[in-house]
């Protein structure tokens, strides 16, 4: 049987442990190309490089077989460009990850590495953001290993291809209860910007915040993570609210 | 009755004539404050600023009664930040905009427009996203203007508080057919990386690309603006695809 064709990106740029092992695991399943940021891209969201030009480099960081490349953009352009200018065929699946740290509930709108999958699902690529809930950068992925296996091999043997996945590990050291399927838990990030002096005397601000889950169902994200499951999100790029769709119908405005 | 405040952002930068025409029309519906990216953001999608400094500056751009704000950040750091640190109260409305370009079908994702607009949502603040299917910076928002009024006014009206709306106006000179409520048309970008080489020899590339329709639904926003009506697609921030989860409940994964 042919070997799959996997792309391989994330947010946290090409050098990072949790790409590095991500990389590890796939090597063990198909035919591996990375196309990662040269520099972190953390909370890029979607973005896009529209208004600036885009460097490519040929990476050799380890000994692995796989081939790797950096780009001087966000993770969507990482697969952008990799579909179009790098992979002589459609890649079999698209992983992106690990996260250091959680894009579950609302986070998956800031994260540079569901946009990354997000970016693959639009182009019909099957693919699948990892995040584990530990934002350190010697944050130990070990755990994730064999659930990323199977959790890959099971969504390349599967028939449709409009498979988008975001799949967050909760951040403990003994073993994980299972996986749950789950919905986006309702969250927002209770923001707040702190006030600095330059050395100048200039005014500036740094983002800071606190996430503030608003959701107690059982069948969120948030529930899976906080009572020790794998949560695995099953995403669509289709925003249109359903709920809106049809309460707007009978509108009148003027 | 009390005035409505009315925070108004975009992408496009302060001084975009698409975000002027906007502050033009809401003086005439509440307290107007601006709070806008210093330079153009269009493609950042949903990015954050997290890794780098934010910097504020107040503006005085026109005779105008709005109160103005510029931030070296994206639109959805503006919106964060005006609820957080400038404005006294919630807003009645965010509305973002009027973008210089199209921001129908699957451009919600790669839209600062729309980000600008979701990050309101996910405050709990009812949002519109406006824009003209026309790039240049010298495009005839006239026309836009009656309906933009009265799409303010009624969703201002509404009782419910989650409303997000991407409107979109077709780039034609005569009338507008009407307003059509609609669904994200799905489509892709067909991406092209234009390769060039520096003065110092040193190769780098340039997106561009080509919009594909795939969608041939009627209550699509592609087939309402190809047939010269206002599109308005009720957006939702919650990605969970319904489809997938209800398929992979019966998945074994191991």
């Amino acid at each position: 049987m042919k070997k799959p064709l996997i792309l391989v990106t994330n947010d946290d740029g090409i050098t990072a442990p949790g790409l590095r092992v991500l990389i590890h695991i796939m090597n063990k399943i198909g035919d591996v190309v990375v196309v990662a940021p040269d520099s972190p891209q953390s909370g890029m969201g979607h973005a896009i490089t529209i208004n600036d030009t885009l460097y490519l480099k040929k990476e050799k960081i380890d000994n692995g077989p796989q081939c790797e490349y950096s780009i001087s953009g966000t993770p969507a352009d990482c697969v952008k460009f990799a579909i179009r200018e790098i992979l002589d065929r459609k890649p079999d699946l698209c992983v992106s990850g690990i996260n250091h740290g959680a894009n579950s509930s609302i986070n998956v709108i800031y994260s540079g590495t569901m946009s990354a999958a997000v970016e693959a699902g639009i182009e019909g690529v099957k693919s699948i953001g990892f995040s584990l809930l530990n934002y350190s950068w010697d944050a130990n992925f070990k755990p994730c290993e064999s659930y990323i296996y199977k959790i890959c091999l099971t969504v390349l043997n599967k028939k449709e291809s409009n498979i988008i996945l975001n799949v967050n590990f909760p951040s403990i050291t003994n073993k994980f209860k299972g996986i749950k399927v789950c919905r986006q838990a309702k969250g927002y990030w209770e923001d707040n910007y702190e006030k600095r002096i330059s050395p100048l005397g200039k005014e500036y601000y740094w983002l800071t915040g606190k996430f503030i889950n608003q959701d107690d169902r059982k069948d969120t994200d948030e529930w899976a993570l906080k009572h020790g499951y794998v949560s695995i999100v099953p995403v669509s790029y289709d925003m249109t609210s359903n709920e809106g769709f049809n309460k707007m119908k009978e509108w009148i405005i003027d």
